[in-house]
C-alpha cells in the first residue's frame, strides 16, 4: 500500500480518538475512560485498516494511553504479567519443537497413509492431523500453513490437480476448502489451540466466569467432534473433487515417511513432552499445576534437553508478537471494562434486546456476533472489541454464563474460515489459488449454518448434560 | 561444550538449589525466602557456568520459582511490567536505527575525518562515537561490535596493521585497548548506555535511592569525561602503537562518507529523533514525561515514519532476549529483597565490617565490589547477584546512599574491561586477536586503578558539589 495511504489511515484514527476527549462524559463514568474508549476504537480501526501490524498498532495505542495520562505505565503494561499472555507465548515457544523436529509433518504422512485411499478420507487424514497437533499449537496460522498446507498442496500437486490445470484442481480445492474449515473447528477444540482463546478466557474470568484447559476441552468436545465429522461430507457432496480415489496417495505418504527414515530421538523426545503436556493439561489442576505452569516446565524440558536452542526461541518472532500485541491489547480491553465501559456499554445496547426471552436474544445477538465478521480480517480484533460487551449484553438479559460464555468463544474460532479474509490461515489457504472466492464465500456461508446449529442445539445439549446450565 | 558437560553443569546447580531447602531457616525469615536463595544462587551459578544462554536459565530459575510454589506465578512475572526493563527494551529498539539507516556508521566517520590525523586523535575519535551513540544504545556490544568495533578494524588493517602482521599490528591493538576501555566508561555515563544500568537504578530504588536519567548523567559526567580523557593517554604512554601518524585515516573516512553520499531522509530522521529523545530524556521530568515514556514515544514515531518496521522489531532479538532475562533476574532478585533476605545477609555480612568507619568500609567494599569481576563473564550476573547486598551491608555502616549507589553503578560499567572475558564488548574486542591475553590484563589493571582513584575521589568531589552528599 503507499505509505500516503497509510499517513491517512493512522491520520484519521488518530483524528477518531481525539474525538472522544469533546464527547460528554457519561454520569458516574471516570473522564479517563471515554478517552481510553477512544483510543481503544482507534487501534482496532487501525488494526481492521491494517494501517500497520497489528503488533505496531499496539504499541502506538499503549503508548497513548500513557502520553494522555489515560492510564499510568503500570496500568497500561499490567497485562504482561498475565498468565493466559505467558501460556499462549510458551505454548507458542512449544510449537517450534513439532516443525524443528519434523514430527508434525511425520503424523501428518501417518493419517495420509492410513486414510488416504479416497480423497474424502485424505481430507479426514489431513483433519485429524489439525485436531492433534492443536492442544500444543496455538498459531493456527502455523498449524494450518506451517504444517498441513504444504502437504495438501503437494499431495494435490502429485495427483495432477495444481491450481492452474483445469477442473482437476478440484482435487486441491476440495482439500483446501476442507482444510480451512477443519482450522477453524479445531482452533475451538482446545484452549491452546488458537492465540485468541486465552482472551476469551480472560474476559470470561472478568465476569466471573471461570475455565480450565480441561473445562474448555470437555465442552468443546461433543459440537466439535461432531462439527468434524460433517463439515467434510457436506463439502464432498456440494463441491465434490473431479479426483475420488487416490490410491497413490498412500503411496506418497510411505514414500516420504520412508525418506524421514526411523523417529530421531529429538522426535521422540518432542512425542514424549506432547502427551505429558497435554495430559498435565487435562490433569494437572487436580495437582495444583496450572495450564502456564505446565506449558513453561515443558519448555524448559525442551530447552534443557536441547531439543530446543534459546536461538530458537529467541527466532520464534511470532510468539513475540503475540506476547506484545496480545498483552497490549488485553490491556486495552481489561482497563475499559474496570473503568466500567462494557458494563456500561453492555446495560445501555441490551435495552435494545431486554423486551426479547433470553433464548431469543441468545439466538439473535450470538449470530449477528458471528457474521458480524464478514467486517473483520481478524479475529483477534474482533474478539477484542466485541467478545466482553456481547457477553455483557447476554448476561444482563438474563442467559446462562457459562454456555453463553462457550458459544461466544466457539463462535469466534468458527468464524475464522467464513471469507477468504477472516483469518491467517484463510488468508495462506485462499492465496494458494485452489478456491475461487464466489465459491469459498457460498461453501463458508452453508458451513457456518451446519456450524452455528450444531454449536447451539448438540452445544447446549452436551451443555446440559455436564450440568454447566 | 558437550552436551554432558552441561548436563553435568545443570545437575550441580540443581543439587545446590535443593541444598538450599535443606538448611536451618533464620528466625523471622519466609521458608520460602531460602528456597528462593536457592535457586537464586543457582540460576547465577547457571549463568557464570554457561549452562545455557542467559535467557535459558533464567527460564528455568523462574518455572523452578512457580513449580516449587516459592513464588506465585504472578509474584514470579510481576517485574515484565517494570518500567525500567521496558525502558531499556525500547531503547534497544530504537539503536536498530542507528544501524539500519548507517548513521552511527557516518558519525563514526565523521569523527575520524575530524581527529584522525594521528593515531592518538584517531582513538579520540572512536571515543567520542561511543560517547554519542551512548545515550540511545544500551547494549553495548551492538555499540562497540557494531558500530566502532568494524571501523577500528577496518581502519587497522588499511594501515597494514591487521592482527597477524608483526608489530604493525600496535596500531590496531592500541585502539582496541581504547576502545575496550572507552565502551567500558561510556557504559557508566547514561541510564540507557548499558543494560545493567536500569537494574541499578530498581535496587537503588528498593533501598530508597531514586535516579532520574538526567540525574545519574549529571552524577556521572564530571568523571567518566575525566577518565575518557585520561585513559588513551596512559594507554598509549604504556603500550605505544608502531604507527603514530595516519595521514591517511582522513582520507579513508573521507572515501567512506563519499560512497556513503548525502544525509538519506531516514538518517536524518533518525537524527532528529535522537536529538529529541535525549532532550526529553534530560528535561521530560520537568514535564512529567518519564524515561520510559520518553523512549516508547521515540519508537512509535520511527515505527509511523517507517524508519523502522515492525519486522526490524520482531528480528531485534538481543531486545527480546533482553526483555525475558532483564525481568526474570529483577524479579528474583526482588522478590529476595522483599522477603528480607538481601536485608539479613547485609546485616550478617556487615558485621564484620561494622567495626570501621564508612569511608574505610566504602573503599574496602567498592575496591572488593570492582575485583571480584575476575570472577565473572557477565556483567549482568554480577550486578545482579552482588550489587543489592554490596550496598545494604554499606548503607548500614552508616555510608552516604546517593554516593555509594552511584560508585557500585559506575563501577559495575567500569569492570566490563578488566578482563578479555568481563563483557560481551570485550570479548569481541578480544576475539580480534590484535592484543594478546597478557597485555590486555596488565594493561587493564592499570586502567582499572586509575578508574577507580577518579571515581572515588574525583566523583566523590563532583558528588559533593552537586550536594548528593
Amino acid at each position: 500500500m503507499h505509505k500516503e495511504t497509510l499517513f491517512g489511515r493512522l491520520a484519521i484514527c488518530i483524528v477518531i480518538a481525539a474525538l472522544f476527549w469533546l464527547l460528554p462524559v457519561p454520569e458516574g463514568i471516570d473522564p479517563n475512560a471515554t478517552h481510553l474508549l477512544g483510543i481503544f476504537v482507534a487501534t482496532i480501526l487501525a488494526i481492521v485498516l491494517k494501517v500497520m501490524p497489528t503488533g505496531a498498532v499496539a504499541l502506538l495505542g499503549l503508548t497513548a494511553t500513557i502520553l494522555t495520562r489515560t492510564l499510568t505505565f503500570e496500568a497500561a503494561f499490567a497485562t504482561f504479567n498475565n498468565n493466559v499472555v505467558w501460556l499462549v507465548v510458551a505454548a507458542f515457544f512449544i510449537a517450534r519443537g513439532f516443525t524443528k523436529t519434523g514430527l508434525g509433518s511425520r503424523i501428518a504422512y501417518l493419517f495420509v497413509r492410513m486414510l488416504g485411499k479416497k480423497t474424502l478420507g485424505l481430507s479426514y487424514g489431513l483433519l485429524v492431523t489439525e485436531v492433534i497437533l492443536s492442544p500444543a499449537i496455538p498459531s493456527s496460522t502455523a498449524r494450518a500453513g506451517g504444517v498441513v498446507f504444504p502437504i495438501l498442496d503437494n499431495l494435490s500437486r502429485s495427483f495432477g490437480s495444481a491450481p492452474d490445470e483445469g477442473t482437476a484442481r478440484r482435487m486441491g480445492s476440495f482439500l483446501t476448502m476442507v482444510a480451512a474449515q477443519a482450522t477453524a473447528i479445531t482452533g475451538a477444540m482446545f484452549m491452546t489451540a488458537m492465540a485468541p482463546n486465552p482472551l476469551i478466557v480472560q474476559f470470561a474470568g472478568e465476569q466471573g466466569i471461570q475455565f480450565t484447559w480441561a473445562s474448555w476441552a470437555i465442552a468443546a468436545s461433543a459440537p466439535c467432534i461432531l462439527a468434524l465429522a460433517l463439515v467434510p461430507l457436506v463439502i464432498y457432496k456440494l463441491y465434490p473433487p473431479a479426483v475420488k480415489n487416490t490410491p497413490h496417495a498412500a503411496e506418497f505418504a510411505n514414500q516420504k515417511l520412508a525418506e524421514m527414515g526411523k523417529m530421531k530421538t529429538s522426535e521422540k523426545t518432542m512425542l514424549g513432552t506432547f502427551v505429558v503436556l497435554v495430559a498435565l493439561w487435562i490433569f494437572g489442576d487436580t495437582f495444583g499445576i496450572s495450564s502456564t505452569t505446565t506449558a513453561l516446565l515443558g519448555l524448559c524440558f525442551l530447552l534443557a534437553v536441547g531439543v530446543l536452542s534459546w536461538k530458537d526461541i529467541l527466532g520464534e518472532q511470532g510468539a513475540w508478537d503475540t506476547l506484545f500485541w496480545f498483552a497490549a491489547l488485553v490491556s486495552m480491553a481489561s482497563n475499559l471494562s474496570s473503568f466500567g465501559v462494557v458494563q456500561w456499554a453492555g446495560v445501555h445496547v441490551s435495552g435494545v434486546v431486554g423486551a426479547l426471552s433470553w433464548p431469543v436474544a441468545l439466538l439473535l445477538v450470538a449470530i449477528l456476533y458471528f457474521y458480524l465478521h464478514y467486517f473483520f480480517a481478524s479475529q483477534l480484533a474482533h474478539v477484542v472489541s466485541m467478545y466482553a460487551v456481547f457477553l455483557t449484553i447476554l448476561l444482563s438479559v438474563g442467559a446462562p454464563p457459562m454456555p453463553t460464555a462457550l458459544l461466544l468463544g466457539f463462535f469466534s474460532s468458527l468464524f475464522g474460515a467464513l471469507t477468504h479474509y477472516a483469518s491467517g490461515p484463510s488468508a495462506i489457504f485462499y492465496g494458494s489459488k485452489y478456491v475461487p472466492i464466489t465459491t469459498w464465500w457460498k461453501l463458508s456461508l452453508v458451513v457456518s449454518v451446519i456450524n452455528i446449529a450444531i454449536f447451539i442445539f448438540v452445544g447446549g445439549a452436551w451443555w446440559k448434560v455436564l450440568g454447566l446450565w
